[in-house]
């Protein structure tokens, strides 16, 4: 068992501890510091390093393919690549033209924005956006938000041009919101919505879609306004008598055959294009049904007349300064943060698949440019939905110029075929919305919250009850607090636990997760698990305390050597500000007078400089500040008058037998 | 140099390693973990210890000495201690009464009420107070927020019953919210103001009050509601024709007399009494000479008639249900809080000069009954101002007994010396507000701050700032609002670092912070310094993504080895959500592609837990989980091919050398 390396004894390894103190560190120039701490935080990502490696023209090169990713991929273009984005591209055209169609019903906005929404953007991000798989079009949630917020403003019914401009302006601001996130680069901000939130959130922004559907679904000519669940069950109920079986029956018949289709590829996944032909075909299926039998006339409504022609301006309809203008404001930072959280989550899970990366500020900034052209060509909010970029990514699109060639099919249908929707009927599009928005609610999900993280779950049921039972931002609020809340819980109550040696070994760790670890005679370990701040430092030094009388009582209650020394292992303080040296200081002062000797471990060079600076280290005295928590209990052992010692070896390693 | 301890080899150590897995904690029963929290975060101090050891009726006893501190003390209440009481309440008595009508006229309120609330609520603190140097009145900053807040909503002079009940409705609300968070032990809410926030929130009310006094200072019959420098400065200036020069001139004698007995005993701190008598005196000179000299006429504005005998009820004044409740809501809790911040943390630190600790729940719930109760006895907002406690202190208080003496020596002024004050001149009272304040400027702490802590300064100055050129609420929402950015902040921002092996040792430290520590070929040791959770999972990913290119980038440069595993050292995450889990899902799968391998050390329980519920542990592989960073390095080098080892061993100590 015994090797070739030297061994030292306690007393020598004591020695060798003795000369690697921990040092305070030198001072740092104030500037250079704030300017660290800015660029960490605001690019952590370096994300001009590509850029500055360049010089000269190459530089600006460089500096343009940063800004424009298409410059990047554009050059290396091969045919085969053109291929498969043309089969994509055609693929998504197929699905987003009877999705536009619907959402834009969804959002009480007239059909052909729809249409016109899955044109310019689309054109836009190709340009500007690096993920590969993100299809860009109109979403359930943001037109339903849409119909909730602006139809209170202007009622669509009574004020069309009204209720159409504002929605302009509201994608103007959430445009310029999202492009201004991402140039301040402010990206974060989108991170406070965690995962467990979206997962809830887009659950219960589902369900209220679908809940919508029941309109058309029924036939109903009148609807409520409200979204939430008890309004829309009252509104179904109340209306019994109108409910109209032509419709319920084209619309199951629709329903059932888009499920089935969506199960099938599901189950096959190479029969993909099934399910992404399965709304066109239904569509077409739809309206030659009613064409055929003039179902019109007979309790089924139709979309009607379409307008010919490509996107016309609306650059003058922005109302900028109107009484109206808050309100689009408030709903276009809404659906601006919610369709950036989206996106980005689904276009960078699916980089992840593909190992490339998405740099989250400059698709904010594609998301804002996109949206803010958007305003100005008569399209409303757009964003990445999953289920196109399912889609994209099953048909083997290979660049964004899969989105080009949308756009480019999505033309020809504005230019050519809008005669051919006159006779769709609106219950198709319902059940083509309710067979998107099932996908969407991700139960499995919510129990692996459950099983992992119960208060994520917590997040996610609240989250989706805010949104079912109250509305959309009551949700959004739900979801930001109990985060927030959680953070700062975190902050308030840091985790104290004391540590016990490890058999065999030099190590401390947690006596409540190693049952082997065991206490020291006469000191008491105690780790602190969180940056100390002012939001913790009364909680920190009470529950010291509290450790400390708890471990009297046992000393007492089972004759042990009294405590001698507390040992507070700073290994995972990250951090200290002014309230916590004020602590430490309190800390000792009330140590000394019960004559305990307080020592720190493996402090971080912050808190040794703040310490400093504080004069605490002077106070505690510099040689009870150790690198382990081994040598701070062996010099306490040797120090501190404890009889009854404890083999506490610092192991030091013969220098000739390292490489 | 070779001891009697035994040494294992390299390969035995790692066998030995092995046999001290990290565990995965056993499942807990989720109500007693919820339990375990909910504990941990509302009674952080086992406030009950002391009743739960005892049985029957002591048990009633023990929970009634509880509620009542004074049942605690007052058994084994000595004469000597009486004595020390009754020379300290005598003495804060006399500071009480000249303050108590100075801050009444500040509020503008009747004076009078300002000798009231050093009656009744003093004697409640008695009884419910647990410090001992705490003695009880109304402070300079509530007695100006009334003013500023409810003088708005009913202006003194116009409707001076409506503005009396408004602040006798703000003090019952503010009592309640006192005694509420209290019950509900959300003591850790007002921790949220960290003591840089104190400071330059009582630097700048400070600052504010004493601008205010330039009205009494300069005999101004008309001033500005407003309590900004702006406003202030604005119309001192605009009425200069309206200074009256007896004024200026007594009130100047009067404020250097104070300052300077202040500078005596704050030099000779034996010689307390002069400062704690002064103000009184000043009263007593300023009436007789004003009496003598007929100054009412020759423009020294006196205080005028006050009404004898004790309070009256005010029980049917409180508007519970008016148009104006929501002001005095709103008054009732800011100052209710900031009252809450400042009694605390002074109660707590003379409590810790004396050794003793002061219950920050059970004071929470001693302030709002006395507020309560004052609320329905005609007073005021009463908190523990600094002035008296710190006259309490150097006086010899033993118990909160003082406070009742203090209050008896009020009652016998109300009941038969208030005629005495009829000549009394407001510029006194100027005069003692300004010298009382410019002690609560603690500029020195301000130089200690930025000196620490650069953040805590911002906060200090940025509150300063607010109160001073805005308002008190401006500056509070500034100062939580900072300091909540920066929890936040240290959330989203955590601190990555690389370790480098310790020489002549099995630690690894920051290669940042220890010079001497050197990175292993081959390897690249990262700390996380923080919980993992979703406001930061996206930028650990990305940050560690970017060492790892870093790594790649000098690796490369630099012709070494090739990178072939990351090792994590956990041991200050010490938590982790579902975002966090995914993170490092991801992190796995994407090091994988680059054929590298990662390696946790040190997880903590909870994290392990968690690994293991989501499948990460097993996407890992248990055998990549070490309780040491030396151990995974070892295990590392061992199984990556790595080339030119390096001597990291684990030491093994003899378990028959332990004790």
């Amino acid at each position: 068992m015994v090797g070739q390396q030297q061994v030292v004894d306690a007393a020598a390894a004591a020695a060798a501890a003795a000369t690697t103190r921990v040092p305070v560190p030198p001072p740092k120039p104030l500037l250079r510091t704030i300017g660290g701490n800015l660029m960490e935080t605001f690019f952590p990502d370096d994300p001009f390093r590509a850029v500055a490696r360049e010089s000269g023209g190459r530089r600006a090169l460089a500096a343009l393919r940063y800004v424009f990713p298409f410059l990047e991929w554009l050059p290396s273009y091969s045919l085969a690549a053109l291929w498969s984005d043309v089969v994509a591209g055609v693929t998504i055209a197929s699905l987003a033209v009877p999705q536009g169609i619907s959402y834009a019903k969804l959002g009480d906005l007239p059909p052909i924005m729809g249409l016109y929404s899955s044109f310019v953007p689309p054109l836009v991000y190709a340009v500007m956006g690096s993920s590969r798989e993100l299809a860009v079009g109109t979403t359930a949630v943001a037109s339903l938000l849409f119909a909730a917020t602006l139809g209170k403003e202007a009622p669509p019914g009574e004020k069309p041009e009204l209720y159409a401009a504002l929605a302009f302006t509201a994608t103007f601001f959430a445009g310029v919101l999202q492009a201004g996130l991402g140039v301040l680069r402010l990206g974060f901000l989108v991170d406070l919505l965690s995962h467990a939130a979206i997962v809830g959130f887009m659950a219960g922004a589902a369900t209220i879609v679908c809940l919508q559907q029941l309109k058309g679904m029924l036939g109903l000519a009148h609807f409520t306004t409200s979204t939430d669940v008890v309004a829309v069950v009252r509104s179904v109920v109340t209306q019994s008598h109108q409910w109209r079986w032509q419709s319920i029956v084209v619309g199951c018949c629709f329903l059932i055959f888009l499920l089935f289709t969506r199960y099938i590829s599901k189950r096959k996944p190479k029969w993909f294009l099934l399910s992404a032909m399965a709304p066109l075909a239904s569509v077409i299926a739809g309206s030659v049904l009613v064409y055929l039998i003039h179902g019109e006339r007979h309790g089924i409504p139709v979309i009607g007349y379409l307008k010919k022609g490509i996107n016309p301006s609306s650059a003058r309809d922005l109302l900028l300064s109107s009484p109206h203008t808050m309100v689009a404001l408030r709903t276009g930072i809404i659906t601006g943060i919610i369709g950036l959280a989206e996106g980005i989550a689904i276009g960078r899970s699916f980089a992840m698949l593909k190992s490339y990366n998405v740099d989250g500020n400059k698709e904010m900034i594609a998301f804002g440019a996109m949206n803010i052209v958007g305003s100005c060509t008569s399209c409303y909010l757009t964003a990445g939905p999953f289920s196109r970029a399912a889609v994209n990514h099953n048909a083997g699109c290979k660049t964004p110029m899969s989105n080009a060639v949308m756009a480019v099919a999505v033309m020809l249908t504005l230019q050519f075929l809008t005669p051919l929707f006159h006779y769709t009927p609106l219950v198709v599009l319902s059940a083509i919305i309710i067979s998107a928005m099932i996908g969407i609610i991700d139960y499995k999900a919510a129990v692996r919250l459950w099983k992992v993280d119960k208060i994520d779950f917590c997040v996610c049921v609240g989250t989706y009850l805010g949104v079912v039972f109250g509305d959309i931002q009551i949700g959004l609020a739900i979801a930001v607090g109990i985060s927030i809340l959680r953070i700062l819980l975190f902050i308030a109550r840091p985790k104290t636990t004391v540590l016990g040696k490890m058999p065999n070994s030099t190590n401390f760790r947690r006596m409540d997760q190693y049952t082997v670890a065991k206490a020291v005679p006469g000191l008491l370990v105690l780790r602190i698990d969180s940056p100390i701040y002012f939001a913790n430092s009364g909680y920190l030094r009470e529950r010291i305390m509290r450790w400390i009388d708890h471990e009297e009582d046992r000393i007492k209650a089972e004759g042990l050597e009294s405590l001698k020394c507390v040992v507070l292992d700073m290994g995972a303080v990250a951090s200290i500000d002014t309230s916590g040296t004020k602590m430490l200081e309190d800390l000792k002062k009330n140590l000394d007078r019960s004559s305990i000797q307080i020592a720190l471990a493996n402090p971080g060079s912050e808190i040794m400089r703040k310490l400093d600076k504080s004069n605490v280290l002077r106070l505690i005295g510099e040689e009870w500040i150790f690198l382990t928590v081994s040598e701070a209990c062996y010099y306490a052992q040797q120090n501190c008058k404890i009889g009854v010692g404890m083999g506490v070896v610092q192991c030091v390693v013969d220098p000739e037998h390292m490489v």
